[in-house]
């Protein structure tokens, strides 16, 4: 650890913090649109739901209004609802699905499931055409793993989200996202998992895997 | 897309998926150690605090105790805190430091902060040593930052996270986590770029940058 004291060291690495801080204002001030963001969260690793609802939490925190569906049924944990539950007056949350797809033997049900799910999504990415818009955001959760069973048609999902209202920020999470979906997105972010519990032994936990 | 209908195929389907079922509840069964995890959230993607605040999110839903250590000042949003503040009851933060690396430009004022949060980390986890515990989950948010620029003292606050409390979460964000916590860690996750809405001129907006 360097010396705090240091004073020719600490004038130099002033000098590049300065150095670095206007490159990044610079950088900033080329970012002018402003616009409802497709954002896809995807990859084997943990935290794709768990950032969404990050994402989530702050817009509440903001006072957006928010808007959840909910693909697979039995994938949150006990901790989610009761803490959306805090915002109740911003939160929507429709739940769709009898189960992760590990835990369900009929597809013909899940099928039905996944598209009385978007049909509840396109009527909420709808109701954002108003004015106001009915909500800011909108979680599509776990939306990649019935495209990945192919259980919508990708296609149509992607042009309606693509069509979205101009404004509205629209989060997709599971792994496995369909490259159509990443080629219409803003922001994409993978999840890798470095190393898991699981791996030594450790079981799943309350307020950490649900 | 398949067609819903198709007997043989679903037979075949939901063979298939009874059988992943039974390898995954084989897996989980081995799983049997409880204890709390040292997570670390790092890499250059988004999501990082994010996912970090969706899983004090579930912790507070949960009806847990959460302590956070913000070591990078100003680099929260507006959203998190007014967020958090619904949760009082249950939510301790500790705000360090004078801003993001970026915008500071005084070294020794820097490390003086990040000395100073790091005391407050320890006071917290020292808490949980407690009957009962101050904190069920601490979130030491940015700390790989400050020790990526050494800051603080690697080996003792490694030493230190590892020697926490047996039942303590403890989760630490940033990029570039240095590799002996990475060691120390139960559960990395490493949160991977695809693509950044700066890339094609978006700026960043209110509920989702901030």
């Amino acid at each position: 650890m360097t010396d705090p004291m240091d004073e020719d060291f600490n004038r130099r690495a002033n000098e590049k913090s300065r150095h670095r801080k206007a490159m990044r204002d610079r950088m900033l001030s080329t970012k002018t649109i402003e616009k409802g963001l497709l954002i896809v969260h995807t990859g084997k690793g943990k935290g794709k739901s768990t950032a969404a609802f990050g994402l989530v939490l702050r817009a509440l925190g903001n006072g957006m209004r928010v808007g959840i569906v909910q693909y697979v049924k039995g994938k949150w944990g006990t901790g989610e609802r009761p803490a959306l539950e805090r915002f109740s007056e911003l939160v929507t949350i429709r739940t769709m699905g009898e189960g992760f797809t590990w835990e369900t033997q009929d597809r013909a049900r899940d099928i039905a499931a996944a598209r009385a799910a978007w049909d509840a999504s396109k009527a909420m990415i709808e109701a954002c055409r108003a004015m106001p818009p009915a909500y800011d955001l909108i979680l599509l959760d776990e939306l990649n793993i019935v495209l990945r069973y192919d259980y919508l048609n990708l296609t149509e999902v992607v042009a309606f989200l693509a069509d979205r209202p101009k404004n509205l920020h629209v989060i997709v999470t599971g792994r496995n996202a369909k490259a159509a979906l990443v080629d219409a997105a803003d922001l994409v972010t993978e999840m890798t998992l470095v190393k898991h519990p699981f791996q030594v032994g450790v079981r799943a936990q309350k307020g950490i895997e649900f």
